[in-house]
């Protein structure tokens, strides 16, 4: 399959030109004016090309949750999370056509699902993953979120005695599980990978995060977790190892190119650092960040250390949607209020940037999309000019991540291989996905969770809350 | 005209309720379950009703330049905004129809205009704005947009000498400007009101400020100003009164229950309860506070005192988009970063109210709109809750508030008019409106202010930044 993309405009140094952009196969393979016509031809008239951003951070499952957890942080949202989460591999296949389909509506080629697994039923939840991504077509990096500790283990105790069940699965099993959908599922070739992601160290052993590292060596795989998402975290890292979790997670060998980790709220001068010089990724997801008043990253000491910086959407029950412009734009303005100096807020060119050469590089692949480049694949993204949301024209680009499109996306390609085209999926029937939500929605709106009660207590304690 | 909306979702106290909503000339004249048909019928399966929110602050000229302007602070960026700020009456038909469009489009029925206008044309200006809003139908203040100090003044002079011209008009002559205006524009009855709007005590002289306080009270008409966007102006106010602008605004007679004021990003607790006293409004705007980097907006602090906040999208050359569901999801959940307290954040219903009875009162229409009550005016929105962007199926009022929906709104009424039906303009061809726009587009995409260097020195001194 070739084609070629007439009279688009792209960006250029500091301003953009008007060009043919020709595609082989996979691979970008002509960038110039007027070049001779090869292949299917695109109308790119009144139209920008851009890479395709990456959604670095999500979790698909929680789709069926959004709108209803209550406003509450991290470690109490967490419990309602579990108390109400899909239990039907058929909901799983559902929620990740869902989130890869507002991902590409709002400019993303790939993502990167920590996958909430169904407890016994864990394969079963990564099958449904993986074959909703390959009929979708988006390039997939399926990430089963794993741990071997309950829930209550990941409050800081405060020097209270607690009684903590012991969790359903030990080190050895989850690795196990891994090893063998790795071996199942991980496809790169045809864009599905499948990578270890230990929940976060607030809720892993030694044993499990190490597992991870060598079955990462082993089998050339990316790394993914959360990390110092809240101030519990902070504080119960330091309780959990005397230092802090960047500090920890260096000495087991977990961070290098390959590893992204997800939120990086709570880092220190000295974290930081570590994550530059193990030229490790931050995922910041300013979304949920704000919903579960995680607090704000520190991304300009990210930017001017040298750290490299992706954007997420986070889990669509922490957000509450997948829409990857909405994270960049609060993810580029949000800092503006830490920093009187402006010379240092973030660009709209910065953010795009961000957003997929970013991307790109958290999952290792730098080399390979992130940027319109001769000899990458063909991850890329053609935006309507002329539709209401970017009217009247301006600056194309500060539209897009200033302003608030929706349905601006006309096409998209993946790997070389179109999934939209006139704004439409080619690949899934929406229409079709929208009446089977619908169908399988369970509209439990006054919910009382069972969990939450009783971490609150502790919760409040600990951080110094007055009841 | 009559019509009853059947078998719709309302919100009840805690939880939801399906009733008939019957609606006659302008006016709600009843609800309850399976009330006699009435009128014309209006399907409400699978829809939920709500009053109209507000869109309590913005600036329908900046349309034009939404998505251009560097990311500067507010006084920078005003260089910006000021060098190629549109000049035809004809452009602001456009943008205003534009703004009321999107406002709409987001669960609008009302908007105050801080109108920009066309040095030397401003009656054009101000007849081209409510030309635009009479054909659209949404409920307008149209706020002119009036100083007696140029550019310069705004900036506090840090002890250093400062050169400021004269501005083009005296206190005498934009007041009698204003009170033609009313004159002619002024038909509350018909939805469009015109109302004394001062740029903001930066800007303006005591002696303007008293002239808008005395029109306000000749002619009843509400009240609306910039306050303390930044610390710049924080500043200036302590240089130019010896005392807070809200302490000075006060012994000028300008706050009160139909004042309302835009920002209030630095205040002092004794301004707060100042605000409170006079039952002033807080018109919050969080979006271009954080693109700007005003500062985040002490809103748990205002409702905590009793102040009355409403939502703004303010401007969208500093936003830049006119969704009233993004403003109220981010002016919802920043705030949660700043108090760890979660039983003081914000949840959805409260948002939804801040934004519908909360813009309401701070137009002093707290009793005939801003709520579903038998005999208020019928200023509401019925949104489409199997569209993708609300599927699953959770909570509506989270959904909406925490999600980020697009296209679902399904009918809008103003008044008991119907504007928009099966999510469209009724009133309006907005493919035509695209199109205008389109044409009349200027893409200065590299373009140099010439204002911005002449203050950017002054604004740097004056912040303690380094150059």
């Amino acid at each position: 399959m070739s084609f070629t993309i007439q009279g688009v405009l792209i960006a250029s140094e500091s301003g953009y030109e008007t060009v043919d952009v020709q595609i082989v196969g996979e691979r970008i393979t002509a960038i110039a004016p007027q070049l001779e016509p090869l292949g299917t031809l695109v109308e790119g008239k009144n139209k920008l090309l851009l890479p395709g951003f990456v959604n670095a951070h999500t979790h698909s499952p929680e789709m069926w949750q959004r709108g209803s957890i209550s406003p509450v942080p991290l470690e109490l949202w967490l419990a309602e999370l579990y108390d109400f989460a899909p239990l039907e591999p058929e909901q799983v296949y559902l929620s990740a056509l869902h989130t890869a389909a507002e991902t590409l509506l709002s400019g993303g080629t790939c993502l990167v699902d920590h996958l909430i697994l169904i407890p016994g039923r864990e394969m079963e939840t990564i099958a449904a993953a993986a074959q909703a991504y390959k009929e979708i077509g988006i390039r997939a990096f399926i990430a089963p979120l794993i741990q071997d500790a309950s829930l209550a283990a990941s409050l800081p105790s405060g020097g209270i005695q607690q009684d903590i069940r012991p969790h359903l699965h030990t080190a050895a099993t989850v690795l196990a599980l891994i090893e063998q959908s790795v071996a199942k599922f991980h496809q790169p070739e045809i864009g599905i990978s499948v990578i270890p992601a230990p929940t976060g160290v607030h809720l892993c052993s030694d044993e499990l995060l190490k597992g991870c590292v060598e079955l990462s060596d082993r089998h050339q795989l990316c790394l993914h977790t959360h990390l110092l998402e809240t101030r519990a975290q902070q504080l119960l890292a330091q309780e959990k190892y005397g230092c802090s979790a960047v500090a920890h997670l260096h000495k087991l060998g977990f961070l290098g190119k390959r590893t992204s980790l997800a939120h990086c709220v709570w880092l220190e001068e000295s974290d930081i650092a570590i994550l530059a010089e193990t030229q490790s990724t931050v995922v910041h997801n300013p979304l949920s960040n704000l919903r579960l008043g995680s607090g704000i990253a520190p991304i300009f000491h990210y930017l001017a250390s040298g750290v490299n910086v992706a954007f997420g959407c986070d889990g669509a029950s922490s957000n509450d949607a997948q829409d990857l412009l909405e994270a960049i734009k609060i993810g580029s303005i949000l800092h503006n209020v830490t920093d009187p100096d402006y010379r240092r807020w973030i660009t709209p060119r910065q953010a795009i940037a961000m957003a997929s050469l970013g991307g790109a590089k958290g999952l290792n692949l730098g080399d390979e999309i992130g940027t319109l480049t001769l000899g990458k694949k063909a991850d890329c993204v053609l935006y309507d000019l002329t539709h209401l949301s970017l009217l009247p024209r301006t600056d194309p680009i500060g539209l897009l991540v200033l302003g608030r499109s929706a349905q601006a996306v006309h096409s998209a390609w993946v790997n070389g291989k179109q999934v939209m085209s006139a704004g439409q999926l080619t690949t899934v029937d929406l229409e079709h996905l929208r009446q089977a939500l619908f169908a399988h929605s369970q509209e439990k709106m006054w919910r009382d969770s069972r969990t939450l009660p009783a971490l609150e207590k502790q919760y409040r304690a600990v951080m110094g809350l007055t009841s």
